[in-house]
């Protein structure tokens, strides 16, 4: 179990710093996390400390209710919007949230993330959603969880493993995978697909995208009829 | 004394660096200074020199009415923009002046920033306002006070320190805050702010942001209630 | 000949990494391909992998139809489309594909980037054109295929030797040349290319380029009257 | 004599591995040369030569007519534009040529840079012109040589030491000064100003800026009464 943890901890640690390294973070804005539903605990990034100077053992656990396990230091202050996720999204084990610029400047203008070309559909199948603005008591009252609800209330009827990611209006995006990992590398690909998309918007904005490219892009990387990369990817 | 000096000195070489460090910086442009308010001197940069090859010993001490107390080198030539901001702005310790791009944008621009996310909100409580044009009699005499004059003028009614940072209209962003630190940390705020900002304005010119979200951003990070980060935080 | 193999697949190797080098890369998303026409042997990135592990090893080796000589994992599945432009194109002996993100704004766009001034055309002879969109069925059978018949298609009447390049409608760029590292050269100066294009429009959008000056600048690069750089040029 | 030579293309060798250091430089487009007037001689960067692995003797030395004094390589095909400045602008010593992209975005547009702000102001005082269209006869015959025409045909008028640039239409950007290291920074503001320029006129088409501000800050750097940077600054 001990040790169990130490991985978990050091994986959650990788992924953060990956995020760094991938110019996602700005300051000590950002942060990942990763659920181990089998032993019920989550890892993520403590709160405010600088991704220059942090260590693996300053990763906090908790489980899914947020009681700390293990750790010195407070988690981040955007724990509550993971669980959520973790909670609404059952087959989800990796979140991440970025101040990213390019997805921050959609969230900022209240806009999703229209499917404009095949570097989008081989990740996201659909356009990227953006979440409603949130009530007044929504924000006065436990925010970062009703942030969390706000997401998943966006997904009624999409598929989150589909559409690893989301626009949260006026903030920012959170991304999502089967780890840590796929979620750092859904929240690079989001910024490279937002930082084009408003691009190609503003070249024509009538610019359409084929369904039958939607179908054949994601379908050659995802599902059982997936061809692209070799048997084992990694970031 | 003289150890409290060289304290200064150095943090306000390493605030210098930090500007260069995080890219707000081309050629020689900008400066930091910090304000020992308890002997009352104010270290700074000296006017001119480049960042690579600056020493600690280059850094220039004056007193708040700009004589110089020691150091073989001219002070920036903002420095008396510098001293004006640390006698309107009372509890203000530290400042910093770039042409980083963004933020230049908006002061060629003549526009101040307005508020269109939580990213802006986690610092910046309210639009970040831009100066009036300076008078022909106010460019011809005592330019770069009078530069400090019109920033404090700007000021009048707002808290310097909810809103540690100002556009001086036609030439650039100034930051302040706490120590020569969070000046520096504030520059690098606004500057990722001034970039999302006019891009959100492209993509979204009716984009609006809730006074509750600006509340809640502002204060879980800022003040008594503050939850945001560890107890002790830094750049 | 086994030396000769090694030589190439070195060879593609350094292309490749090249891309990465020069920022033409997001994760995994590009390749680079050459044809040594004498051997009839194709060498090519293997699909997924990482630019940051890869080793010259793991480059694929194979024959114009595809079948795999040499090499463990599977060939990069823009595999045929490379293979198509070989067969299409009789005198080029490299190809490169990314998802650069100024050339993507353009393919997402379904825009050609006309010829605005002497950086475009001292390198393409003339504006950069865009495939038409897929058909369904093309999307649906052999897709990477007719990606590579489409791009042939749109050459008919063009010379690839002197525009060698394309945009591919909601994909992204191919280049190409007379070995690897000529399309991996191309590959750089087409998002140099876009990148402008996409601001000159904006910022003039009845801009136009003199023919004369097209003539100059290609010839003076290009042909037997060329007379820039030293005899044996490299990348 | 022999050792002011060599120190003449030490000094151009570091001019030009300035501009790659700076981001102005894409594979090897650009070139910097110095002209020292007492000896009579020019060193320049040889053609087509990469930057990463050239050496101080590939610098090649001609006289003001053209002719190769030292040197085993060709020099830069722009040479003769390069010449015409030293014979047209007779107080310029140093000369740069780049393809920078913001800057070669007003020459594709055909636009001059208008004065914004204080960083324009603070190194040229006015606008940056952009050159006339050139004849289809300057084109075929001597293109280089009548390229350099054009700009001095520009600056009539003007004084190319208090306007250290020009915008040659369709084509790029070339900056001079009074040594080759000050015709390198002229280039690296040059594409600040540009890059500023281009976002400030899009955030607000009616910017302007005083003349009172110009005069102060170009007066405050250059000239008998100039009091910013220490008595002996460098790039």
């Amino acid at each position: 179990m001990q040790s169990r943890i130490e991985k978990l901890k050091e994986r959650v640690y990788r992924a953060n710093i990956l995020l760094k390294q991938n110019n996602l973070i700005t300051l000590t804005w950002g942060n990942a996390s990763e659920f181990d539903r089998e032993i019920g605990l989550i890892a993520i990034k403590p709160s405010g400390v600088d991704y220059d100077t942090m260590k693996v053992n300053d990763i906090v656990v908790t489980d899914i209710n947020g009681r700390i396990i293990e750790g010195r230091l407070k988690p981040s202050s955007d724990l509550n919007t993971h669980l959520q996720l973790y909670k609404g999204f059952t087959n989800v084990k990796g979140v991440v949230h970025t101040h990213s610029r390019w997805a921050t400047v959609f969230a900022q203008a209240g806009k999703e993330i229209p499917m404009l070309g095949t570097t989008h559909a081989d990740t996201f199948y659909g356009k990227i959603p953006c979440t409603r603005k949130m009530t007044a008591e929504e924000i006065a009252n436990d925010y970062e969880k009703e942030t969390g609800k706000v997401i998943v209330e966006r997904f009624k009827g999409l598929d989150p493993l589909t559409i690893p990611g989301v626009i949260v209006a006026s903030h920012g995006p959170f991304t999502w995978g089967g780890n840590a990992y796929d979620a750092v590398k859904n929240a690079i690909i989001l910024e490279e697909i937002a930082m084009m998309a408003w691009h190609t918007l503003k070249l024509n904005n009538e610019a359409s995208f084929q369904q039958e490219l939607a179908d054949k892009h994601y379908f050659r990387k995802h599902g059982a009829n997936a061809y692209y990369g070799q048997k084992d990817n990694k970031l």
